[in-house]
């Protein structure tokens, strides 16, 4: 990951001004990159960008959304868009099929290319990214997955303290990504619950970030898996009777690192009561590292080389200048929210782009999520049996 | 406090469109109201408006700033602006000495305004600016005081609790607003330390927050106080030697509320390693409710009615549709930072121009705390004698 | 579970008065059962009995333990003590190894027979002990597994609370037992840590605790195990030099449930500044629990069924006249040890003793947990792959 | 206070072997101190004692009260138990009105004082007693107050770290003691409301614990006190109807400390959801403390010298070897209870018999706490002012 700094950026790099930013998709991810666009250059250094246009595919939908979300236009073919002389970069929220086609062509096109994650809904799309990825790197053409969590100040601190030895050597590590919004059995039918549109269930869509941030934490690759998926609701009802739903709604991994720990991933869309709780646990030899995703401004630390009398368990509030990203916000104790991993997801790509320097998670960090995830579910179909992934990737 | 809704708002009112906004002040608070004037039509519906002009005394800096928070223009003299016909509200962030001559005038001009905290430096010029307001009310014209945690979704919920009576009776009060940015003996003298430039210390700047929130949240009125003053750290470094610190870094106080209540009080500027906390605690006969600013997206609640065998505090993680504001923001669990406080306050200041109520709090109420303030001075002036407020105004 | 009443024992049973009591073994857990012995009948109506003999190998050090721990007499022999008339309790807090030979033994000589989990070493001696234990019965001769933490009020209540259906369908639970005594590598070398004294490492010692109270708190029956079991520090010193870590320092399962539900269950004795921590998690369709024996006063509780807006996980302080045990102890708020846990079994095993009914966790209880830990074991050495349990034993 | 060692005892003191102890008092303290007795020596080196007589004034229920909680006899004439030759101790858990005479009656005679705070229920009992105490200690014959919160290891932990300049200078301190077994208007009177027989409310039973706390922290005095006192529930019912409440049910206090620092002392038995709450806050310029009651294994300590970066409050859980008193007990993460602090406090108390140092606390530190509590009533009754104190003792 490119160190969160605020110096000024390199002026010589030719950048054309401004550039023009597309995002296309305006639902949830959609809403939530359009804050972040509207919001970067208020509180970062970044080179200057034009919020142009918002692709969608109703059109009167996408002309209301991008009046609300500060797009100058909206559009509703994504293809017209990514040929426009003023148009950049391509920031792609549209779904998961759609991902493949779109990042091929824009990166094609020689448009810088953020995605959100997953990169696809299969390995094949993913390979074909992460190949048309690496042939516009060469032509200087920059291209970034949104694991927005890597944003997030309190785990950007946990990587540094990480990687500077705080922890010592990693023995293993706790990864749980809960929530509850399918407890109710009653929750209808929906296209996430189809694996033929969905792909898989809360594996791909929250074991996803679990299994990135043990990489980027730890800096470290998954060599052997071990899974098993599970759906709890089988059924529920549709529009016109019960319908089989077809992907897990909680799954367990137990995964080797290339370092010699051991990372345990649980996660649920029926832990009643955790809302949005991706909860990490680091154990090394000389220290701790806790953190939950619901109370995202805090990390845990506990510093075994203190003496025993006063060792313990902090509750850092990152929340400082002196923490990663947070010199830009406000006072210390003033605490921000999640939309802000998604603003500082941004000023980091346009870093990337002012620099020349690769942003990551690249395409190939996502690729190699894409590989464990079917190594736990080619393991829970092999009941459980430990799978080896000989295609071992950093984490960054 | 106009209820949070999300219906439409009425159509028959005639609304200049759009309406016209003008920032004065371009610090801390002028970025923090930047980024709520930003923000707050891509979240919640509101009447249409523009981010005209961003003033400021300082020519170049207010360009610069202007241009980072997406202001259209900038000026450096607030009276030409308030007299622009194309401005329709006033936004004072500007310092506390000079909010009653720009909301005198801009009231008289008929604009819109809403105000930082304190309302302003001495209890006169705040006798001033109420008497402005109710006579612009007479004619239409809103005005509103900053007190931007009356936004907070947890206070907003706990407000809702305690009206609907489910503490029942309110015994007693627990507030405390902390923070620690004064703890270094060393850390350099500033105009916030002295009498002459900020009326007071972490008397008026933070107490003034707390005491409202027990208004707000009890509805109810001050009749009596004790006070307490004192001021640890009482020299610091200056530019050119040693200066003396004349204000307050520390406060403590008892309020008598008029439905028999007693609120206790305690601020303060060197609480080492609280950054940013207002903590609250109420207590009734039927349950209890807890906050803590840094956890700002969480509410604790007791509810004495159920079984004694299941009673506890509940951390309530206020992030649902069902709470107040959130069903503008993102799914359940995705929480939100201090900041969109200021949003929140934006959209209810907007809404009260579009429907014509009054909003709260009003600038009386402002005055109101600054004549609690004042009788804590003076208490602790007396040996901490309790005084008698004779003119206590509810709390909303 | 005998449900905890203290209601006067009934009078027609014929006992001896007083009951003679001798525990075997006056290390950790001969201190802690002591201390449960000198203290019931302070708290409790029990049977009137007699800390009569503590039995150990070394003379010196048992006659100074008796004295210190509040016995009668020390022995040497525990043949000879489990043949006196005036001894009717036999309390076995010796190795693991010594456990099946003493157990048989007392019991046949028509001794009601308290024994420190695990019940043995090696499955064949369990299973010998559980025989030994149904012939006793038939006689009225009862018999009990140490599993102390049955007896946290905290976790008597969770039960209770899943027995009405608080929480509705069980759908998954998160066990995890997380120590940290092994955590630096240079910690010497002991008999825990071979494979030959300790029959296992976590697994046996700590994971045992975290599955049977999946069992007691589901009453729910385990069908399938995938499991792994790893050793993070191989080599330690010893005496004479560095010696070979035999036994696992850490371990991973997940258990199908005869009802259905799915339990995770992890353990470590190398989670660096987790010092006692069993974890429990049960997550329902209809609300959760949270449990830490780090905080065993403390009971976390989420009732799913109250309205969204009003919803969160309770801290309920389990100290409280209506929780089980608690009657017994101090007024509300007046918190007690992890050493009372012994004094609530003490309690329960000899109101069996009283009433004649069978005690819980049997015998056959606690060889229902080795075959589920032998499973995991099994499961280990085959990559994880699942194994089928086919004498399930519901857990009370 | 004595520092918690385990070495052995001086062997040159010539004591009677064993010591005879009587406790006076059987209800809920005369049950907590009866557990410190009898448990005591099964965890420290103390010298020999036995736990010869429970006096009490009913003759049948002292009698099963003594067999419940270990004395060999019971009596109900403590004249003549002081008189007895075998009698060495005397443990006065008598009502508050009764400590005057009994304790100047045994100190007289030559018997070893333990007295229940508070130290009496007048100031001048107290002094009566102060100066038999002064007396009895030129003749070698102890006496100590039961300020048993002294002797939580985590509250004399803070007391080290602050004694070893850890938080630098101390600025204020918030101490508040919240319970909420009055929270209920139809709970019935109780002798415990009426002034003349308890003397007074909150005040005098648990802001005297807040208080010595914030003397035995800071080893400071106080020199200056503002009160206030109140009662919320002023009529209960009683057998025969309703009953005029005459005590506080809640106090707030500011004391001025001799060091500089300011504390606020808050008290509550209408705390409702709050069990028995001691919370303390102690800010100094290097660091922080904080503690509650309800979880008195823990400690929270913030480093302000270390980075900022990485500071935070450290959950310290207060269960090593290393922590005051806790050698004594079970390996580390097995919590101890409430009622230990009370086995401590004997085993202080014994330790100082042993060695003929002064135990602390003294009866002229419980004075002190009393002249305290009678300047808040004072000032008070003068609305709040300021109250000098003229006799200010040091904590400890």
């Amino acid at each position: 990951m490119t160190t969160p700094t605020h110096s000024p950026l390199p002026s010589d790099r030719q950048l054309p001004t401004p550039l023009g930013v597309a995002v296309i998709g305006y639902a949830f991810m959609g809403k939530a990159h359009s804050n972040a666009w509207r919001n970067v250059a208020s509180f970062f250094d970044v080179p200057a960008f034009e919020q142009k246009v918002l692709v969608g595919r109703d059109a009167t939908q996408v002309a209301a959304a991008a009046a609300k979300y500060g797009w100058a236009e909206s559009a509703t073919d994504w293809r017209t868009v990514i040929e426009r002389d003023d148009i950049h970069i391509i920031d792609i929220c549209a779904p998961g099929w759609m991902h493949a086609e779109i990042a091929v062509a824009a990166l094609a096109a020689g448009k810088h290319v953020l995605v959100e994650k997953p990169l696809a809904n299969t390995i094949a799309e993913a390979e074909l990214m992460t190949a048309a990825a690496a042939k516009a790197r060469a032509r200087g053409v920059q291209s970034m997955i949104g694991f927005n969590y890597r944003r997030v100040p309190a785990l950007a601190l946990a990587r540094e303290l990480i990687a500077e030895g705080r922890l010592g050597t990693v023995r293993h590590v706790r990864a749980a990504y809960l929530q509850d919004w399918l407890s109710d059995a009653e929750s209808p039918m929906t296209w996430r619950l189809r694996k033929e549109t969905a792909g898989s269930g809360a594996l791909g869509d929250i074991a996803s970030h679990a299994i990135d941030q043990v990489l980027f934490l730890l800096g470290d690759a998954v060599t052997e898996v071990s899974g098993r998926l599970h759906t709890f609701v089988t059924n529920r009802p549709g529009p016109s009777g019960t319908e089989e739903v077809t992907v897990d709604d909680a799954a367990w991994a137990t995964l080797s690192l290339a370092s010699g720990a051991i990372a345990s991933v649980e996660v649920s869309r029926v832990a009643t009561g955790q809302k949005n709780s991706l909860k990490l646990e680091i154990y090394g030899d000389k220290g701790t590292i806790l953190f939950d995703l619901e109370s995202l401004n805090e990390l845990g630390f506990l510093d075994a080389t203190v003496p025993v009398r006063e060792q313990g368990f902090r509750r850092i509030l990152v929340n400082e200048p002196e923490h990663p990203y947070l010199e830009a916000w406000w006072p210390q104790g003033h605490i921000i929210g999640w939309e802000q991993t998604f603003t500082h997801q941004v000023r980091d790509f346009l870093t990337a782009i002012a620099t020349g320097e690769a942003p990551s998670p690249s395409f190939e960090e996502g690729l190699n999520v894409q590989h464990i995830l079917a190594a736990v579910e080619e393991s829970a179909a092999a009941k459980s049996s430990l799978i080896q992934l000989h295609t071992a990737t950093e984490g960054a």
